[in-house]
């Protein structure tokens, strides 16, 4: 299959484009290096060493005989040259990272907010417009994340992306009815990706794109198959206020001795993958299109789930870390539970990769292998979501 | 009170702008001529005559002795020069009207669709932002519509923007819940206020910013108490097939002795409320903003229901005007039932204007006095919603 990855250089954009040349599709990336280049503004770097693309791309050739192709500009402002080239390469599917993804990051400043805003939905309007312009019948497969659903009603399992409800009629009965699940995002990040399901569901709807949104979890480890390869392919990873994931800032914060930082009481339940599973899952979702004319096919897109304090206090078993509970920048609730459907992934074939059994492998490949890379003074969030009174 | 009027230059905000500075309020305009230039674009004109802001706003002036700002730019690309103007004049309220707000116009082609996309949101965001950011309190006022709700659940009157629920536990038991109308929105147009329904419901859970969201159905008629002041104050009337209204086409046509034009069986019912009305509604929401920490408030601004045959009926029984049925080039329903609520604007103090009381003057006032000025050429609708096959 022809799949084009929009955003393939990033933490899941690119040990996908590999994992999915791996298993004999033809990949071509598209990236214009925000993500890099948003390390540059905030003066942090990837604790892994990630290679420049063109070096990425080189390895891989040699490692595989594989070419991934690679154009680099911007989804959300080049239309054009988007429109261009799903014409001329008519993907069979564009698995679209093409989007900021960071929640702190987004609520840095109205500049922060205004770029993500502006980014992710012209990113996401530009793609859908692309393909019916282009009559191209391309699965999009869209990375959406598990906020969007807020932290669910109480007693309720999240359900995949559909919510069946009863609406009381002025007759008095009841109409049964399956809606969006209400969204309710925590930041401007997580906003966006409530806009975004919105332009799914209209394009689906006028035009027949067939859309698969793959809400994900907190993903967590470094390393995949393919990535390990070699130490030009290696994932970056992220332990900074802004792009660091929690898990992998405890992991850091761990191998150089500093006190796992939890906001608050650490009671907030969240959802977790490994980046291994997030490019099977991928993969899974490009073999199982939804049919012409389905809806737009929703996988919740995550293994576990667990508190942030109960993850703090197995990364200190593991490490003898101390556990430091700080002021919560966030705005949001200090605990909360978490329920979670993820049948459909698991049904396609997902083997979940548990935390606890191979959480030891990244404190010592990665972390513990590069903490002389880091900068203690990042390792603090700093992005307030509202201003202290 | 100290009221901004982003978008103060169209069919709305022109009379909006007019009626409030009548009523006492200080009123600052910023408009960056959109809805000209694509008159330019389309190469069509308002049936009526309008004068430039600078005649207007000196006409307005000498008239009343009553002096409105003005400034322009565009909201969704100047953020510094919305957020300076905002932090120096401290508004009391913002009425937002600076968005495209033509469903046929967003459906010309990708670009259309892009910039409305673009336009709309980013001007939303932009405000939002930059009141947070100026750390002002004014109270937002939106032009919405009441296309978000699309043509509402069978049995069920649609309520004034949020819907009682009740969703079934994994107990057995029942929760209730009261959620945003499910979004349905039937273009790219309709999409963006969707969308903008999302940041407003973001913006004020987490800053606390104060909005008040007006689902506005289809406006019809041209002039207010202020507009018929002088003719440098005329508002202007479209006919064409994008910007033009279902009742202001039909009139135009009747003067023309073109035959009225419904698309497909006429079925199709939807909300109206005459242009005086609006402008009372806006005042009323001015008037009545909803207290520090309430969430979002809705009120639905229509006054009637009718089905688009019943409106060419009337329209043709006034004139003697033919009715022709062609080719629907949407893509919605060829009928539907539609039962709104919208008793909050009632209860304020709005007092409809009823269709069939006052339609003879548009059609002598209007219509026919400017009946010389039309272009013929112009009355087709020419947006396809989906490329034939």
């Amino acid at each position: 299959m022809k799949v084009l990855v929009l955003g393939g250089d990033g933490f899941c954009g690119w040990p996908t484009s590999l994992h999915l040349s791996a298993k004999g599709h033809d990949v071509k990336i598209v990236d214009n290096f925000a993500r890099r280049n948003a390390d540059v503004e905030l003066e942090v770097s990837s604790l892994t060493p990630i290679s420049p693309m063109g070096s990425r791309l080189a390895a891989w050739n040699v490692l595989t005989g594989r070419e991934i192709g690679f154009e680099r500009f911007d989804v959300a402002e080049n239309y054009h040259r988007l429109l261009t080239l799903i014409k001329e390469w008519q993907p069979d599917a564009v698995v679209h990272f093409a989007e900021q993804r960071a929640a702190p990051y987004s609520m840095k400043s109205s500049w922060h907010k205004r770029y993500t805003v502006s980014n992710n939905l012209n990113a996401t309007n530009n793609l859908l417009a692309a393909l019916v312009e282009a009559e191209c019948d391309a699965h999009v497969v869209h990375l959406g994340t598990m906020g969007v659903y807020g932290y669910g009603t109480a007693g309720v399992k999240i359900p995949e992306g559909y919510l069946r409800i009863q609406v009381p009629t002025d007759d008095g009965t009841v109409v049964e009815s399956e809606i969006l699940y209400p969204p309710n995002p925590g930041s401007i990040y997580h906003l966006t990706k409530t806009q975004d399901q919105l332009f799914f569901a209209y394009y689906n709807k006028n035009d027949g794109v067939r859309v698969t949104d793959l809400h994900q979890g907190i993903v967590w480890g470094t390393q995949t198959t393919e990535t390990r390869l070699d130490e030009r392919l290696i994932n970056r990873f992220d332990y900074d206020g802004d792009y660091g994931t929690v898990l992998n800032r405890f992991l850091m914060q761990a191998a150089v001795k500093y006190p796992l930082t939890v906001h608050g009481s650490g009671g907030q339940t969240r959802a977790f993958i490994h980046i291994q599973d997030t490019v099977r899952c991928i993969e899974l979702a490009i073999e199982n299109p939804p049919a012409a004319g389905e809806r737009v096919q929703v996988f919740n897109q995550m293994t576990e789930t667990h508190r942030l304090i109960d993850l703090a206090q197995i990364v200190s078993r593991l490490t003898g870390a101390e556990i430091d509970h700080i002021e919560n920048p966030r705005n949001e609730a200090d605990s909360n539970d978490l329920f979670v459907e993820n049948r459909q992934l698991i049904e396609l074939g997902l083997e979940p990769i548990l935390l606890e059994d191979t959480l030891m492998e990244e404190v010592t490949e990665i972390a513990g292998k590069y903490a002389d890379r880091v900068d203690l003074s990042k390792i603090e969030a700093r992005s307030l979501w509202r201003k202290k009174s």
